[in-house]
């Protein structure tokens, strides 16, 4: 059920792009257990005047291949769930395609089971 | 007040992407009594690798006609209301222009009345 | 800690563009407190027939310079401040790049403190 907003400096190769996507994806299934093949997510590339980020803050020194992920997902992960996910994120973004994990922000936003309809104009996961 | 974002692959001439805008006003003004003329649409049109979605999840077959409806809109809707405006989003679009049910994900993000200005730097539904 | 979204219409210069994220960035700043180079801005630019907004709702006449903000933030700021973030946007973009306050359209979403992670994998707000 999540749905994921990707957003990036635009001219990375297709194959860089499909390994962020894939990255997030196998993160959720192993940190907060979504179901196989639940893989909805959408890449935005930017102008690089378009992405506009402090390259400092908290410390932390982003560079060019900064990479915004935010997730839409249903209410009810524990904190230590989410957490998990970041580092499961940055992990596998860090391996392929080769995203420093200091490049990396990650936001969630909830909302709850009736809010999702997966095609068939149905909500699947109302009861 | 709702908030559309409609995501779609790159290539639909201007007749089909405002008709996936009209159909979903349309069935927000229906299903959840949205006023008059309260529409506010951005579509986003990515090349076909920037979609990542998985076509049989659920047990339902998308294909690349794939158009994914993010919409954020003020907190109380029923759940009865949510299911009539998924079921009123697929039904238009089916007929204009021509999406099938299957290759419509819809889902919702909510918010308060104070967390809207619509100009002016008003907010406008706050008493 | 603030993701902003901005949306508008294609092809306004560079300066145009940077100064409407300036003009989101200083309005939080004082509006409600967001920490010093806590600035991540994405910046849309959409064909105008893929921005689909009433010119009339609410009686506030909007024209081509359109802006959208939507604005992931944390929970906790109060009906006022959100007031006054509205009107510090709308005041600054009216001064640069000189958008009109009925262009403005404003929406926030909230989040927790957990549902941020800034870099490193780490949600850096939890404690």
């Amino acid at each position: 059920m999540p749905l994921v907003r990707i957003d990036l400096r635009r001219g990375k190769p297709r194959e860089y792009r499909q390994a962020l996507a894939d990255g997030v994806y196998e993160a959720m299934r192993d940190a907060i257990g979504i179901p196989e093949n639940d893989r909805f997510i959408l890449v935005s590339e930017h102008d690089g005047d378009n992405l506009s980020y402090d390259r400092h803050y908290l410390g932390i020194e982003r560079g060019d291949d900064f990479v915004c992920v935010q997730i839409t997902l249903r209410r009810g992960r524990s904190v230590e769930a989410k957490q998990a996910l970041y580092r499961g994120i940055t992990e596998r973004l860090s391996r392929s395609p080769g995203v420093l994990s200091a490049d990396v922000l990650i936001t969630l936003v909830e909302n709850g089971p009736e809010d999702w309809s997966f095609g068939n104009g149905v909500a699947q996961y109302v009861k």
